[in-house]
């Protein structure tokens, strides 16, 4: 085992969009489980939208990351040690090790994974938190009616793609947002969204909303939010009576500064928004994930046997090297990514 | 029966707070009802807040009043000429008869009245479509449970006085806000709120905030949303997790120039509003009572006896004369009320 680590901190709290000096990598001495711990070394480490979020010392729903603390994630990877009963080594394990080469964890908080039933990658992914978050949010908030129209943005983000086949299987007609020519070929193509509106092609709200009246003729009844800005002010007028709007995040504002004066110059003002929503009789329901884990056994049960026979596909992004992490974030957060941002660690 | 009706027509649109200029008190010859109709003697009328809405020409879930139309509105009188069975002379009848002395309506929009039950003043507030308002909104939407806290603004209009003293009478801390001591008092000692925060007393968001948080400490579960702007502000930060909020009107914004630029000023911006929603999963139901009329007999049901007896109270505001109802309106959208506003015009 070698006896030096590597992880990535929080070296400043970015200024808008995050850039390199916001991050570093160190290099320190291996540590040793202690009682009910394992040590992992890291195999496949998650980039996720929400991560942006933690940057910031703004309250919300969870601790910022303290400067010159570990950027925090999970991670899938391999026993080395354990002193927890139920974790041998060897053993393929999810867990919250962050974005590290190694790291030790309560065992309580890990998750063993089959690598037999499929790749440990999924873990992060399609049968992760982000596919979890669109089962979750579709069913519980969205409460899709077959013959509805579904939008999605992000839509082969691995969200976005969830939702949108989840929804096609129970008869809905699905919409998908998505930027560049290509991310829309594969979500219509790979992922069977009915339509997918190419974000880039508008450089207006009036002009993205024009293709979302094309795409979505009879309006749209589930909006599952993830992404906020124009898409969100284009969308709004064309929610039908009655629609839903599961709303998980808002990537389109995570670099707005805090959201506070910064992003008042959205056209999209509190008044404007809340007349919307009293007009048109709309639900808007904001969720965080992890106050749902009591229902992710019940996911597994559902969509994992789609996974397994291809009913739900998945794409995934793959990076190499730990020190590219910061790369592939800032990437993921200006959609650069394809499907699933993973950074291949070990 | 006189020759000559009044009515009170549109004079011109309102840019802002209306006044006298944008209303015209009209003459002219008394209308005989034809098919199916009956002509009635106006005896009250109601005035509501989102009779502002519809001066503006804005698209909104009811078409504008049109520039030289009558005002309008529901009215209780007696009927003096029907050509509709089952409506005789001299019945006692709700309908949509507007700011007007007489009126023809299509017999099938009318409710007739029983007034050996209850003043027929309560069909236009207690038990008309503001105690309904209350009452749909806070069981369908609030889904209140005992222990938790509402707030409910405008507490004691009537749809804020009929949510708290359901809200009490389900086990809930009821907390008001409202302008002014009297209207605390009034708040408290009839309507038996077990709080009410004078938002006169606090000339900005942060005051309103600390006196919020004194009078609802455990934090807010459900806010009956009718009034939006500063109260709705310093409210946000207080929603208990998995909290719910009815929207049914934002008086504090319908003066603001159509909602756009001119309430961007507000320091409430669409991204604010959003994020909120998300950390602190909450969801926000917008409705419009006249999508719900199938359940206003459920609500006679429950409610007429509680008015009956004596344990829902409520407060009416009556100005004499037709010719008075803009001062009125004017009045009640600055708060100058206390209680169901009321023209007796008869």
């Amino acid at each position: 085992m070698s006896s030096q680590m590597q992880q990535i901190v929080l070296a400043s709290r970015p200024d808008g969009a995050p850039g390199h000096d916001n991050f570093r990598l160190e290099t320190s001495d291996m540590p040793t489980p202690g009682a009910g711990e394992i040590l992992v070394k890291v195999a496949y480490m998650s980039l996720d939208p929400y991560m942006r979020g933690r940057m910031d010392d703004a309250k919300s729903y969870a601790a910022p990351v303290p400067l010159g603390g570990k950027m925090e994630g999970g991670s899938v990877g391999h026993v080395i040690a354990s002193n927890a009963d139920g974790f041998a080594e060897g053993d393929a394990v999810f867990g919250p090790f962050g974005w590290a080469s190694h790291a030790v964890a309560d065992a309580r908080m890990c998750r063993k994974l089959n690598p037999d039933l499929a790749p440990i990658t999924t873990a992060l992914g399609v049968l992760g938190m982000p596919g979890f978050t669109g089962w979750y949010g579709l069913n519980e908030i969205g409460k899709p009616k077959a013959g509805e129209t579904l939008l999605v943005a992000a839509a082969t983000g691995p969200v976005g793609s969830m939702v949108g086949q989840l929804a096609k299987a129970k008869g809905l007609r699905a919409v998908g947002v998505a930027g560049g020519p290509d991310k829309c070929k594969l979500a219509t193509e790979t992922f069977g969204f009915d339509a997918c509106v190419d974000h880039r092609a508008h450089d207006n709200v009036s002009g993205l909303r024009d293709a979302l009246k094309e795409a979505a003729p009879d309006g749209i009844d589930v909006y599952f939010e993830n992404v906020g800005g124009p898409v969100l002010e284009a969308t709004l007028p064309q929610m039908n009576r009655f629609g839903r709007i599961p709303l998980c995040g808002m990537i389109a504002w995570y670099n707005a500064g805090g959201l506070g004066d910064g992003a008042s110059s959205q056209g999209l003002t509190g008044p404007k928004l809340w007349r919307t929503l009293l007009v048109n009789h709309l639900t808007v329901t904001g969720f965080i994930i992890a106050n749902h884990w009591d229902r992710y056994g019940e996911f597994l049960t559902e969509v994992a046997p789609m996974v397994a026979d291809g009913r739900v596909k998945y794409e995934e992004d793959i990076t190499e090297g730990l020190e590219n992490a910061p790369q592939a974030f800032m990437d993921m957060l200006r959609g650069g990514n394809t499907g699933k941002t993973i950074v291949k660690v070990g």
